[in-house]
């Protein structure tokens, strides 16, 4: 038994919901399906949950947004129409949302996830009658009935441990089921929604509960790849990739998937396999436990900007027992958490991400770390990006970091910092903003442009003395 | 003026003292002398210091050590007899120790105090003794009635800001003056130690009180090395360092310098000159506070053993605001104090001393780690050595750690952890300690020995696929 995802973008129109009920059909262990709500049609379109957002918020605001109701209404209506289905649907849908909009108003966190989660939820219920049309036997199935069950955090629900088991039973069902994804319900009976990547969370869970053999998801790429094609042209597809990598890469913006997502289909075993709704024949990225080693020791490179480095110093620091946990409670009581503590003898620098650290928190944090540490020097350096080379291979492979060092050092790039040790399967480079796609490229050239018969001469005078 | 101090091996015998006061009596600068007591004077030899102790051992334990008493002023007798002196110093010098062994022996404390550091409180007297016999015009300084006030922590004193009030008025004072290093006096009268390299501390403290324009710290080595001489053969002496990459040198095993010694003359801006005793013409080392490029990002590189890991995972960890300083709080529950932390998403290593971890230490910190931070794996990990690459240069000097992992590289060292970005003069390598000596000859050579016409080609297949 297989659970397939399909994302926003693959069930955006009529013509993307017909390949994925194609796709559905195409493999009867394709079971469970989880859908979003319809995406960007093209570049300038707006997402249906963008719509739903706007409904929410005017009629928070004013009681009335007939206007926005309309626009929703509209989308649907256009998908009903180009599947040929009859408009009953449609009014069935707008009945809904009508229902949604008499919620208590002056919850408007809990009216807003019911707002926002109506989007995937109806897209179930086309889907199924979509496939019902066709004579299949599907059905939509509802998360409060299936037990989906999710803790009162609005935006940020977590799993309840007891929805695995009543999932389970979704196994017994006849027939293809239609689920939709990015919400659960709290066990008070009230709709919550999960964070960001919401149906890759419903996926996974669903997944792990019916212990699929697959868990596929379905986006509009034809696989992870090596790095961000937006930096390096025409960068590899990554065939497999384990766990860890995925996880590691996945913090420094490869936004193929939400990492999170993948914690309970990690944790139940159950590989995932990302494919592409608009080339469904093409391989995907499989994600897995365990592989091969392929010859290569890096199996992607990531990265991303906003980072910020607090320096601090103070003579004899590494005699003072107590320093960095008093320096790291500073952060936390102003809620910042942070990414990496390198140190020296007699300096610490703390690196976080810039987009809390605003102008104000900053004084507040300098403040603190002149008065309560009793420092030398404190130093803020913003504009940083860091480099995350990513690879199960890496760690036993001697020589990885001075091909890594080496390729930056080629491309002129100051290395600002490097964080390795930890992680068996990664290493990070802390570079200037400026130079982070230049980075980039130069590791991808040494480690996948290269051929055995290209070799590297790391000559002396190409790298120092500048 | 100069403040010169003296080591133990350098005024270890008569012969010693004569050409330690050729060197004071070269140069009219040298004014204030900090001497230590006399050391060995051959591998086999055993320090006064070291007779001392056991001579307060003894007559602590027995309330009697005659055999004891008389191995120390046996020493003075033979010293005051090679520079043909009055038999009167070495009497003056056994009443003052019988008048020390008086002292209150249920205070051992403070009763060990007294009898190690007049090892260095009678050294001085023999020392002015022999300038006065040559008609020169010197004098013992008595550091109580120089007004040397310290905290009265015994074996680790702490000088007060007053002392420099007090000793900066030895300026005003005529001749040579010869003060006896490693001690002070706290404000009730008692004296009181201070810790390891005490009379370099002495020495550093009367240079920053008297504004001196040089401290000259003669000890047994032409210089300061760029590498250890027990691993790297003839390795080049250092000219010149700054301040700071003298203390991340000392950091790891450069022994010759305490480098906390340097605290004082370092915050009153006195440069310091390493010289030998043996060989007063060699230039020696100067430390100063900035130097000009000399084309090597490196000054030096040292190394240490006996490090140990304690790697901690849990998924999600950097999501957890806290997680780093609670896990530090354990450590520092233990009294512990960490070197480095590297980390990684889900991971976080913490370095530490090994001496101080033992193996009931070690199962309590991993019982914690498991228990209150909920993580999923500890690992502990013994048997590290770090390298230490330090250089004023290396900071904005592209390449420079593309050519230390290239070295390690070629000489098939395993890189276990970097810790690079907070210090602007250090990189810091964690390796096994069976590679420290082929890690620390390999990066030496890299940086020292391969001149310009010399190029190390980086080529992959010496360091790929093993």
């Amino acid at each position: 038994m297989k659970v397939a995802k399909f994302g926003g973008t693959s069930l955006a129109n009529a013509e993307q919901i017909r390949k994925v009920c194609d796709i559905v059909l195409a493999d009867p262990d394709r079971k469970i399906i989880v859908v979003s709500a319809p995406g960007k049609r093209d570049r300038n379109d707006t997402k249906v949950t963008d719509l739903l957002i706007a409904l929410a918020e005017r009629y928070l605001a004013e009681g009335e947004a007939e206007a926005e109701l309309a626009a929703v209404v509209e989308r649907y209506r256009e998908i009903a129409r180009g599947l040929e289905l009859s408009e009953e649907i449609v009014d069935v849908i707008e009945a809904d949302l009508r229902e949604r909009l008499k919620l208590d108003r002056s919850r408007p966190e809990m009216f807003m996830d019911a707002l926002k989660a109506s989007g995937e939820d109806n897209n179930a219920k086309v889907v199924a009658r979509y496939l019902q049309s066709k004579g299949v036997a599907a059905s939509y199935v509802n998360p409060k009935e299936a037990g989906l069950l999710v803790s009162d955090e609005h935006g940020n629900a977590q799993v309840l441990p007891e929805s695995y088991e009543y999932l389970r039973t979704l196994r017994e069902r006849e027939g293809i089921l239609i689920f939709p994804g990015f919400f659960g319900y709290s066990p008070a009976g009230e709709l919550v929604t999960f964070s960001r990547g919401g149906s890759d969370i419903t996926g996974s869970i669903l997944a792990a509960a019916v212990k699929a053999d697959l868990y596929e998801n379905f986006t509009d790429v034809d696989s992870v790849f090596s790095a961000n094609p937006n930096m390096v042209k025409n960068p590899q597809p990554i065939e497999k990739l384990t766990y860890r990598e995925m996880r590691e890469l996945s913090y420094a913006g490869f936004s193929v998937f939400h990492d999170e997502a993948l914690i309970p289909a990690f944790r139940a075993g159950i590989p995932v396999c990302i494919k592409n709704t608009n080339n469904p024949s093409a391989r995907g990225t499989m994600i897995v436990f365990e592989r091969e080693p392929n010859g290569n020791p890096v199996v992607g490179i990531a990265s991303a900007d906003g980072f910020v480095s607090i320096y601090v110093s103070k003579y004899l620091m590494n005699r003072e027992i107590g320093f960095g946990r008093r320096l790291l409670h500073i952060l936390e009581d102003e809620n910042l958490s942070y990414e990496h503590i390198p140190s020296g003898i007699d300096d610490i620098s703390v690196i976080l991400k810039e987009d809390r650290f605003d102008a104000e928190i900053e004084k507040r944090v300098v403040e603190r770390i002149r008065k309560e540490l009793a420092v030398d020097d404190v130093v803020v350096q913003r504009g940083l990006s860091m480099i995350m080379v990513v690879g199960e291979g890496m760690r036993h492979n001697v020589g990885t970091t001075a091909r890594a060092a080496g390729a930056l050092a080629r491309a002129h790039v100051n290395i600002e910092m490097i964080n390795q040790g930890s992680s068996e399967v990664s290493m990070m480079f802390g570079v200037q903003a400026v130079d982070e796609e230049k980075a980039v490229r130069a590791i991808y050239e040494e480690f996948f442009q290269s051929g055995p018969e290209k070799k590297h001469a790391l000559e002396k005078e190409t790298v120092t003395n500048r």
